[in-house]
């Protein structure tokens, strides 16, 4: 059983990007830039901003990060986004969610330039890959495509099986692992909480991908031997072993799938390190304009 | 086993759409209007779109049909695309593929407005479908939906297995199904050229939708007893029994199928009459501006 090193991916990756941007700086190019908007004061959306921001100084990238008061309209927000947009030097954008109640989440995402919607949110990036055109994909199907990629772990002809139909993980990864490419041409069946034979279906997995977010849910008896896991949920689970009273806990009852599998991501340090690559990856993207 | 009637049900739907039609215009409400552009002289293609105009006579909708040489530059499609988009008597605006090769069809498409792309090929439209917002679905994945709807036949929690992954038809295909929703809620495979152990998948559909375009590819010994079939393969093949010296051929082999189901759709008269009515369904919707 090998262990998915997502932190150690990832931080390859980080510092292939440094060093492309640095050789792009060198030769007179643009400096990919990411601007943030941050509304309000919640704790997980401060942090994830600022490592986001974090990210952008370590691998050479420019940040701009606008914050808001919880009180801000939504025409505030929508003339932010569209001055935003309307910035040559800005190659990405991100509203940081959820936002407050009285601003409609999807209007916001709707009116991010499609070219600049690094988080690849906006229906028409959806659209865009669904079809297979070059596009921005969401952070954790990207994260997951490359851990698998590092990894030199096969898809094509694969039976993959992706628990969970949520749009930022289950649809567009079984979209990606369907299609024809390099990383994809898998045959692909997607479960969901009306899916009845859940365990016969699973069993059959060369490639369990688990997004449902409900801790420990995936059992030994539905992997099957020499199976690929990929553990996407991250619930806090109260603890007693952690400082904080809480622990991180993957929709995969690790201790006892781990022996049965070829290759498997833990919880923390799998796919959650990966999905802050993405966002680094679709800004340079932009950066050298991909549509 | 029952034949599904897909010229019937296809009447039935025509008839239902010209009465609500009717409807709207007692109350003085707007025509629903298509327009569609036709480049050159093909023949399956004059064919095509002179039904579509027959159709939209037919249920009481306006149409306009604005026809282009072969050789009409793809600027000039262009500026007419933009100028129907603008036009606000206008719901849905079709172009008829294929174009001549010297004009990007996918950049026409993409430059019809969204709002009257009532084929559902602009990539916002997948991306709208594939997220679960409110959309234009391309014709024939709107068509089997309904098929399924007037038969009754549950989707929730079945395993409904996908065969062919075209932007047209699988792809939605699978994505309608899976979502949840009224048709949807289903467990999905999507197979294609690269899945290994096809027999072993598809027989375990109990809903089979087969959108390769190989003529009966589908045997007997790949469907379950009992199993829902629908066969979206439309191949002219050589036969001595016709006039015209073909014959339209389904991707399943009929015969040594049909025993085996509880449905089956038949080629002809199964999903192929259902495309023609889900373009006068989405232009009707398009008049009640649904996004």
């Amino acid at each position: 059983m090998i262990l998915i090193d997502g932190k150690k991916v990832s931080e390859e990756i980080k510092k292939e990007i440094a060093l492309e941007v640095a050789e792009i700086k060198a030769n007179g190019g643009k400096t990919p830039h990411l601007a943030a908007i941050l509304v309000g004061n919640d704790g997980g959306s401060e942090t994830y901003v600022a490592h986001k921001v974090k990210d952008c100084g370590e691998v050479g990238f420019k940040s701009s990060l606008f914050r808001f008061e919880n009180s801000v309209t939504e025409k505030e927000l929508l003339e932010k986004v569209i001055e935003i947009n309307a910035d040559s030097d800005v190659d990405g954008l991100i509203v940081q969610l959820p936002l407050p109640k009285h601003i409609s989440e999807q209007k916001i995402i709707e009116a991010i330039d499609p070219r600049k919607d690094v988080d690849g949110f906006h229906p028409l990036n959806v659209g865009r890959m669904t079809i297979g055109l070059p596009s921005f994909v969401s952070a954790t199907p990207a994260g997951i495509i490359d851990l698998l990629r590092r990894y030199n772990i096969q898809t094509s002809g694969k039976h993959c099986v992706v628990l969970g139909r949520s749009n930022i993980v289950g649809k567009p990864m079984s979209i990606l692992l369907s299609q024809k490419s390099e990383m994809g041409d898998a045959t692909v069946t997607i479960c969901h909480s009306r899916t009845k034979n859940l365990k016969e279906i699973t069993s059959q997995a060369d490639i369990l991908i688990a997004a449902i977010g409900t801790p420990n849910f995936v059992t030994s008896d539905m992997v099957k031997n020499g199976a690929v896991v990929i553990d996407v949920g991250t619930t806090r689970v109260k603890s007693e072993q952690t400082k904080s009273g809480f622990k991180l806990t993957g929709d995969v009852k690790f201790d006892e799938v781990a022996p049965k599998c070829s290759y498997i991501t833990p919880v923390p340090g799998g796919v959650g390190p990966m999905t802050r690559i993405s966002l680094l990856k679709n800004t340079l993207l932009s950066s050298k304009k991909i549509f």
